[in-house]
């Protein structure tokens, strides 16, 4: 068969800061889809993606090609519309756990299509697979069945959906090319695209804890993807969160899952509820029921009720307790005064290296590992106060783990934070 | 075994447009060459360095990792000084062959390890394979024996010498890698200072035939590498010449040898005469002969000697005919005038497409085919005059070779390009 183009030239073009015409793009990712365009090739292109970047229209070309590679879902058989969310990954990021059943509540059905964790960032089927006996594996026709029934569903994404994205993403992991705002873009977008959902609200974290370190960086990051979300139909909208200090009380997997609970059952940590409520908002919002009231469904039981069918849906047992760990350990307070600052990043590898987390994809997490907080910044403690306790069924891992909190909390005179977890919206 | 560095940060350091570590440059060289570092990671540090630059100090530690890789050549136990020629490729180039003995006449050793060619660009191997019974395959031992016996020696480079380029030029090729001064600088430097010549004159062609079609480019291209021979104790000069129209009247394997014979025997083009002398003089002047009569060794026939002996010395037969090909087709002037322009790139292509070249190192190549030029810019034709005779031993390749020559000669009124085949100096 004779290929349309020669990537040789492809990557010259983008090297050279020219514009991928249509074509171009749509035929270099069928051909790396096919083997034709080897992973050298390819990985040379990212690169030159990286330093040159793509425009609008590149970039909304890239995404269609990388949904073109495999196939696309389709929600409009449901008597609902749906709403979807997507973070780009953050520590102690359990929202999705409240946020779909709370959606659900108000007849929108949000198809939470997820994957499991790769280093600090926790996966949410992880959390979710702490729950006795629930599977994260539906077929597309089980999927939709939920979502009719229930009205939310979080489950393993299908490996049809956009299997270029997940064969660049494999490779950008090992190249350096994962931080380029058109590539992460396109990667997010295509899935969330190719699944078919009526509405998107993304949640941008900004901070240690995320891959966005600076504001502007990931506000560039979601009006590129509000554009192309807007660009393929889908309506859109992007919420910039927080992410220098850890989100709620605990990183871990069972731990997420207990405190997930708790906002179900009206209470919880106040920045878990307050980020949960107006994502809930904005995706309430989208599909055309902007004027309900959100919390009163966590207040009386119709959140947690939604939880527990989705939960049954899927084989588990939402009454069951969840696993506790063997072994704990204190870290405590070695000043007086208010905490300054807590790293995002640092909570988020001890939690890991607990046990949390896989370092490799075939790694087993544990259920039970994890950090949990004791104080966040603006608190005031005194010396010897319990600061974290950490959590694991292998001590052995407890010395790594402390070594990366030694210098995570800062204890000062007053905290300069923001005070808001929502930080910008854009859409 | 434990590796000193990750690659995705020796990536990312060269991504973020930092300078790379002494120690990170050995180990990536050395770990690619043990296949740790994976060809895809390469590329996309090839388009990092491609896009971001080395400075200079990387760029040595680069060229001696990539010398490191393999075994160094020593010429040392000679009783004469060695100097050598690198040309960084053009059209109808078959400078080495008059060279090398010419400058041996005067007690200067002569090491040519040379290659075959790919592409527009004919290989000093493929010329000299046109003579009967030469062989390219020398061991080491053989060169140096051949180097003290006769003075020069034109050969096939061993696979010894620097693996490590040999493999990341072969990945370069295929990623759109290979225009990078740092890149060509090291990859040519690492093989001739691994090949331990006491003298280097580098030929850096500029224009449309060459790699390099910018006088800047091509001056920065020297000035790196005149600075990597001096810093590795070769000294070295460089001379920038003109390579937007063909070299001498012919391009193609035994024709180019029979060109080189003229010259040889006193007579032969002005611009190859010229370059040849010019090159010569460079060589000797740094190898502590800068006084010597060098055009008279090519009027009085000690260099014709000298070549014959070095032909002799590789079993070849220096007084067999060259072969002819069976088929010529000629080229007309359309217009009277005076030839202005002829694109060097075009003739190289005709060239190729005859089957001097080949498309893939595996291709064999005709000795008979090629292009001979009847007239070179500046010089007055008159419509119906020949231009160009296109030879090749298979006829079917005239139509292809005859669509690329269509736009190549522009005539006019009056001819302004460069007097002097020597553009520059540098060193």
């Amino acid at each position: 068969m004779t290929e349309a183009f020669d990537v040789v030239d492809v990557i010259r073009t983008k090297r050279d800061k020219g514009e991928l015409s249509p074509e171009q793009i749509d035929w270099v990712i069928d051909a790396y889809t096919r083997g034709v365009v080897a992973d050298e090739q390819m990985s040379a292109l990212a690169m030159a993606i990286f330093l040159n970047g793509m425009n609008r229209q590149e970039i909304a070309r890239w995404t269609a090609a990388m949904i073109a590679s495999g196939e696309r879902m389709d929600f409009s058989s449901l008597s609902r519309p749906t709403s979807d969310k997507h973070s780009t990954g953050g520590v102690g990021d359990k929202i999705t756990l409240p946020l779909a059943p709370l959606v659900a509540v108000f007849d929108v059905a949000v198809p939470q299509l997820s994957g499991r964790g790769l280093g600090h960032t926790g996966g949410t089927l992880d959390k979710m697979e702490a729950i006795s006996g629930w599977r994260a594996d539906l077929s597309n026709q089980e999927i939709l069945d939920q979502l009719e029934d229930v009205g939310a569903v979080i489950c393993a994404a299908g490996a049809g959906l956009a299997p270029a994205d997940k064969k660049l993403y494999a490779l950008r992991d090992i190249t350096s090319t994962v931080e380029a705002i058109p590539l992460i873009a396109s990667s997010i977008m295509s899935k969330k695209i190719a699944e078919g959902t009526d509405a998107l609200v993304l949640d941008v974290k900004v901070g240690a804890g995320a891959f966005m370190k600076d504001l502007d960086m990931a506000r560039e990051l979601a009006r590129t993807m509000v554009d192309l979300g807007s660009d393929a139909g889908v309506k859109t909208a992007a919420l910039l969160t927080n992410m220098s200090v850890p989100l709620g009380l605990t990183a871990g997997n069972a731990l997420e899952v207990q405190e997930s609970l708790d906002v179900l059952a009206g209470g919880g940590p106040a920045d878990v509820v307050e980020l949960t409520v107006a994502l809930a908002r904005e995706m309430l919002a989208l599909a055309g029921k902007g004027d309900v009231d959100v919390e009163a469904a966590l207040k009386d039981g119709r959140a947690m009720d939604k939880w527990k069918a989705m939960i049954r849906a899927q084989g588990g047992d939402p009454d069951a307790p969840l696993p506790v760990a063997e072994h704990t350990e204190d870290i405590l307070a070695q000043a007086d005064g208010v905490i300054t600052d807590m790293d995002a990043l640092d909570v988020g590898v001890a939690a890991w290296r607990l046990g949390a987390g896989r370092a490799r994809k075939e790694d087993p997490v544990q259920a039970v590992a994890g950090v949990q907080i004791h104080k966040k910044p603006g608190e005031r403690v005194a010396k010897g106060d319990k600061l974290f306790t950490l959590h694991t069924a292998t001590p052995e891992r407890f010395e790594r783990a402390k070594e990366v909190l030694a210098d995570t909390v800062a204890i000062g005179n007053a905290y300069e934070g923001p005070k808001s977890i929502v930080l910008d919206r854009i859409g």
